[in-house]
């Protein structure tokens, strides 16, 4: 069994370290917002899958408190990755392995100052969304894709490992790049579609025929730039157009109407993680001299979105009649 | 001197019938919101070439009332394009010329029914606002470009001689789908982002090298669909790429921090003027196979934040903690 600090205990954390702490682990969460109701009550999942409750969960307020782990789990919000180093630090002792448990790119690189032989990139498309302090709602899916930040089978499959010893549905990506804009062609769209159209689930993204054209056009410019981005890198693997953007949508139009994390944070007033899901991918395509205008006109409206909610982008008064 | 109805009195159909009838011309209005302001106190126009007053201005309720023109000016909102016929006909006598005074594509459709040598169409550079009932805001800029359903130049000359009499800035074409598709470079970005961003003002815009950059790459898309359609009717005129884009940007980096008309009715809850704007453009150039990603983008957010306005495209609830 290992010791896992959880940092950044959102509902993708509380879930994934809730199946982990079940399956025996001496799982450590870092908490904010859930620390008290979790420390009284416990975590507790809901899932189609079964719900369960961990009555005694290991929460902390601070990193510290946890101290040196096996593995760390770092998925915060990646609004807060400039805080990774202060949260993810105290908890690695010589041979702590570090997971980046987060969407997008430019967040492994967070761990830049940790050496790569020990970081890990994983991404999970899974449905889950938090209920009320303490508690995690799963609603479907829930398979996670990891990599190694130097593609490393051995690591790969410690990570695998670990992670199926959960029970989790874990796969290994052709490699981690690879796995990153994958998860994109997800992302991009919908979380970029669910704030650009006002804060929206998924299911009127799908069902309305223009935003659901946009959606398929934002997916072929990710695959296009992912592609660039394999090529660039010498790497054979390459996203298969027609079933990446077919498989999305099948995933999606069977889904239920979900609020992806960035449309609740859109309504919710908080800040967007506009730049590892949009802005990072639209540069590196640029780096790399391809085109995105779907992306690009999607990362300034949602990036206009974040700068209204953080009360930089002011919005005009209505007309007085 | 020219009888003249102004059918769809907001900022842009006041303005322009305000200096018609300053120039002695028998200018009538149809008027709803502003009626009996109008009645009462006439019309005012404040502006930096010089405020004016008309004390006593025609203004009607119903159609019926203006009767026969020479010519009807047709500005009304685009939402209500299908009102035009009822709204127009009555002031219709056997020679009277129709000037639909509007933005976007699909304008002068709607009066195909009166006959094509007859019908205008004319766009309006200019920055202006209702105020308060009666009032309207003069800010920038003021050229009308002119065309005629037919390019009949005759017709051109008509319709240039009775706007110059009224000391207005206008300019005969090289075609009238020429004029409508120029006119577009700036209503697509403009009114576009300025509803995709939240509702905010052409400054904010210009500014943000994002949204700046989006409105040159929708603007590209346009220039690029109406060259197509111009080409696909035999036209020699073509939309010149840099100089467009270049005289777009420079007018909206040096004009005040401008609110569209879109803006104002989305922040103040009404109906967007989605399709014209941006639907027709769009749809007409996919059947000229031009690809516009960036103007499908706005076109697919610009209709959701419609069907917010309408009601019909719930957002989801902010999450409570």
């Amino acid at each position: 069994m290992a010791r896992i600090g959880v940092i950044g205990a959102g509902a993708v954390g509380c879930y994934y370290g809730a199946l982990l702490s079940r399956a025996g682990h001496d799982v450590r969460f870092l908490m904010r917002r859930d620390l008290d109701a979790v420390r009284a009550r416990g975590l507790r999942v809901e899932s189609p899958l079964g719900n369960f409750a961990l009555p005694d969960v290991a929460a902390f307020a601070t990193p510290g408190e946890i101290g040196a782990c096996d593995w760390v789990v770092c998925s915060l919000k990646t609004t807060a990755l400039a805080e990774a180093r202060r949260l993810v630090e105290p908890c690695l002792g010589p041979a702590t392995r570090i997971v980046a448990l987060m969407n997008g790119l430019g967040v492994e690189e967070a761990f830049a100052w940790a050496g790569p032989g020990r970081v890990f990139g994983a991404m999970a498309f899974v449905c889950i969304n938090r209920g009320e302090p303490g508690v995690v709602r799963h609603l479907e899916y829930g398979r996670v894709n990891i990599g190694h930040v130097l593609d490393d089978p051995g690591e790969c499959e410690a990570l695998r490992a670990l992670f199926a010893s959960g029970g989790i549905d874990v796969v290994v990506a052709p490699n981690l790049r690879y796995a990153r804009w994958e998860k994109l062609c997800w992302n991009i769209p919908f979380n970029g579609l669910s704030v650009a159209g006002g804060g929206i689930g998924t299911k009127a993204i799908v069902t309305d025929p223009w935003l659901r054209a946009t959606a398929g056009q934002a997916m072929r410019e990710v695959v296009a730039a992912g592609n660039a981005e394999l090529a660039a890198l010498g790497s054979a693997a390459r996203l298969d157009e027609p079933e990446i953007v077919d498989r999305m949508f099948m995933l999606t139009d069977t889904m239920g109407d979900y609020n992806t994390s960035m449309a609740i944070d859109y309504v919710s007033g908080r800040p967007l993680e506009v730049e590892t899901i949009l802005g990072n991918p639209l540069r590196r395509a640029q780096e790399l001299g391809v085109a995105m205008p779907a992306v690009q006109a999607l990362y300034a409206v949602v990036r206009a979105a974040d700068a209204r909610v953080r009360g930089t982008m002011p919005t005009i008064a209505p007309e007085r009649v």
